[in-house]
């Protein structure tokens, strides 16, 4: 069995977030564009060719900034109400491997720079591999969303988790 | 800047295929029930509290079998007709970083191992990280499926990809 695994960065993720960010990506804020950018290092560039004739991708990163020796089991998810789960139940950045996995739409891309709508990480996370999100494949419309059903006021906690616009009236 | 990341398994992954893998996690094999375990290390197995109240997961593991020095920057997926599209607009294991993710449906936990539907990684797969699916957040039903909306009967391919039954009559 493998003790440790290796692995290095192909590339810089560029935010405005330095001291916080988002607990997830949010879907829409327009006026962002250009603000985040997967900078892809000149090595692996040509492997972004046809990446932008997707509407997402999947980003995975190392959360430098989350890395601790031992983290706790349990997580706290800062909009679950208190609630307290076992860690592989939640999305923590403090993990026992702190990688990172956001969803996010893919903008335009410009040589070797994928300009993306706003994603969940600090200014400088080191960028560990690009995906393509296949909608016939990866959105499971049969999923459930877990303990977070059971939340009051579930569905408004999820639209200011992605960001939606929605109306407090 | 990072230079290099290291991680250690918090798991591993148990499934029948030793010297062949699918390309994809097959959603119904009810027949393969208890073939597909993802085994997580005692260390770690108070963090999979609550993990069953979701219907899906994501499974994050090291690809040791992809693994290579410099691998090439395009790919050719072997359901798409012999078009070939850059590394990172393909799900290809043989990536510059190999982090398998799957997403699983989640059958049930015994202890510290997790029943899962088919996944498409080789039997004793080292396991990164488990991320629960959140439907209302993981499931983007505004995204495309890029290029391979672009193939003679993409849809059809879909259903091969997803192996979901259906007719070729």
């Amino acid at each position: 069995m493998v003790e440790q695994v290796a692995f290095k960065p192909i590339g810089v993720i560029r935010t405005p977030y330095k001291d916080w960010a988002p607990h997830q990506p949010v879907e829409r804020e327009p006026e962002e564009e250009g603000k985040f950018r997967l900078v892809v290092f000149d090595d692996f560039a040509e492997g972004l060719k046809d990446v932008e004739r997707f509407s997402h991708i999947y980003v995975l990163s190392f959360l430098d900034r989350a890395s601790q020796h031992r983290p706790p089991l349990v997580a706290s998810p800062p909009w679950a109400d208190g609630k307290q789960v076992g860690l592989f139940a939640s999305r923590s950045p403090f993990r026992p491997n702190p990688i990172g996995l956001s969803i996010v739409r893919l903008i335009r891309i410009e040589g070797n720079e994928v300009l993306t709508s706003p994603i969940d990480v600090f200014d400088g996370t080191p960028l560990l591999d690009i995906k393509p999100y296949f909608q016939q494949v990866d959105a499971k419309m049969d999923a459930n969303s877990g303990w977070a059903e059971d939340l009051d006021d579930s569905d408004h906690k999820f639209h200011h988790l992605r960001g939606l616009p929605h109306d407090h009236g």
